[in-house]
């Protein structure tokens, strides 16, 4: 167990979900951007709360604990835990909310890999991941995992079952992701609401044959069959429409080599997965581009999957 | 090349297409049973049949190439084969046609992988899967590979995309199966006229979620995520109501210590997959008194995984 009162610094990494094929199932951790926090065991006490977040962003979230995503799942956390304890925690969020890219899964995640290392690591990571999720529900009013689930273990994750919580890591080959944030708002509500709720039989078993070949390739490090698997037929047709250029800007980044790639959970960033740094770079320029060319304000991202999920490092 | 009018022997295995929750994508092939087959060069003349077919079982299948599976496989090979050559192929099916373990796909298989060798192996395997496709046209009216892929390979067979044809081996870990085929007649046609055309979203989610981990589970040799990934929530719940028994079997099965199962291609036959011999044992005992039970005349079958698809043998 930490001391009471030393601050640990943690990094929460962004995670892409809903990787191409894999819609509701496949999701990784990237390297950048990630939310800085930093966090302390206290003292429980009459009168004084269990927990006390602290905004030292922009970004003016709410600070009372079952309003915070990282409150969400610390209040869970804390059911479990020895009632001694409280905590203090500062978030620095720097991964912006609402891109896409699982900024409110980085706080919950984030806060409950720290709570759990300053209590001296009496959780599993599904426990944790089952906490983080009360946090995804403040966030989006669903308990899902999808960015949870790869930013507590880190790589690429698969959600076999979320009833009962079952999650697999799946080795992966270096690959490189960059990313783009057009700053435009989807709401994840209209994201799931435009989805149709019947599919074909037919397009169900490409899909299914994709997220088999994805998996194989992962695990095979085999670059083309990955590339030859990253297809969506079935919810990518659906949501690319409310993403400006989104056919285009895919159909270029492809042309500059890129494996593949698709929204970034429910939009609006969009992921491309290349075999090299200077492939990521290339779609890096095309995107930027094309988003220049139509006045689109944005950012990007050349990263690399994250192998780790979220880090802890002591304060000195 | 093999010298002219020397005989081979040929052993082509059963297959088990539509792997429970891999329906069209996912088979492989077993070590028993098994069609044995004798093939050998002739010269072609004139007036002289290219294909020339004997049956050598009970089973009276047509012997005019173009009406006979290996015949239509052979033919299609034909076309993009030296003109001097054709084939005298002897077929002793031990495979029961209609027992739904790839009885057609052997001796399609069997008879291209057989001229193959004789030719000095000219032919990629996805060359040889091609031509065999047609002998399913000719047995099924549909070009399909579910069982000559397996077949053709061996082990554990993806079909990613039939257009373009694209073949993925799995590796797998030693399994066992048993294999209960129910002498009824269930057409490949009416198994497929009763699939839905269209399925919940949230089903196919589901079933995608364990293809992913039969993929993972397969390759990682993690028996029991194999075992929890084997769950069709789409294909079976429709056509298992064509099987007598159905549930009551797969249920004792599971008891028994199968790790799962389900229907082999689109039935009657049902397999079941074990992590020993012991174990596959007991399940082939569970099957046998419970159709015995209901006075339902069926074979068994323990086998394992068969690691090399079609098999030659050179004649001495």
């Amino acid at each position: 167990m930490v001391p009471i009162h030393q601050w640990i610094k943690i990094k929460a990494p962004a995670t892409v979900a809903n990787m191409v094929c894999g819609f509701d199932i496949l999701g990784f951790a990237v390297c950048d951007p990630y939310d800085e926090m930093e966090m302390r065991l206290v003292p429980r006490a009459e009168n004084v709360p269990a927990i006390t977040i602290i905004n030292i962003d922009e970004y003016n979230l709410p600070t009372q604990p079952e309003k915070n995503v990282a409150g969400a799942a610390l209040l869970a956390l804390l059911e479990e835990s020895p009632k001694e304890f409280g905590f203090e925690v500062k978030i620095n969020k720097l991964i912006k909310p609402g891109s896409g890219v699982g900024s409110s899964a980085a706080s919950s995640a984030g806060a409950v890999v720290g709570a759990n290392y300053l209590l001296g690591n009496i959780f599993s990571k599904d426990d944790l991941v089952r906490f983080a999720m009360n946090g995804e529900k403040v966030a989006s009013g669903v308990k899902h995992a999808d960015n949870i689930a790869p930013c507590i273990h880190g790589g690429v994750t698969l959600v076999r079952s979320i009833f009962p919580l079952e999650i697999i890591t799946l080795p992966s080959p270096q690959l490189y992701v960059t990313i783009v944030h057009p700053q435009i708002e989807v709401r994840t509500s209209d994201a799931r609401s435009i989805l149709r709720q019947q599919v074909l039989l037919k397009d169900a078993i490409k899909q299914w044959g994709n997220i088999a070949g994805l998996v194989a390739g992962l695990m095979k490090s085999d670059y083309d069959l990955i590339g030859r698997s990253l297809e969506d037929v079935i919810i990518e047709p659906v949501r690319s429409i409310l993403i400006p250029g989104f056919d285009e800007l895919k159909k270029q980044c492809k042309e500059a080599g890129a494996l593949g790639g698709g929204i970034s959970g429910s939009g609006p960033s969009i992921f491309m997965l290349s075999k090299t740094k200077d492939i990521a770079l290339l779609v890096q320029a095309k995107m930027k581009a094309l988003y220049d060319s139509i006045g689109l304000p944005h950012h990007t991202y050349v990263t690399t999957i994250n192998p780790a999920g979220v880090e802890i490092e002591t304060k000195n």
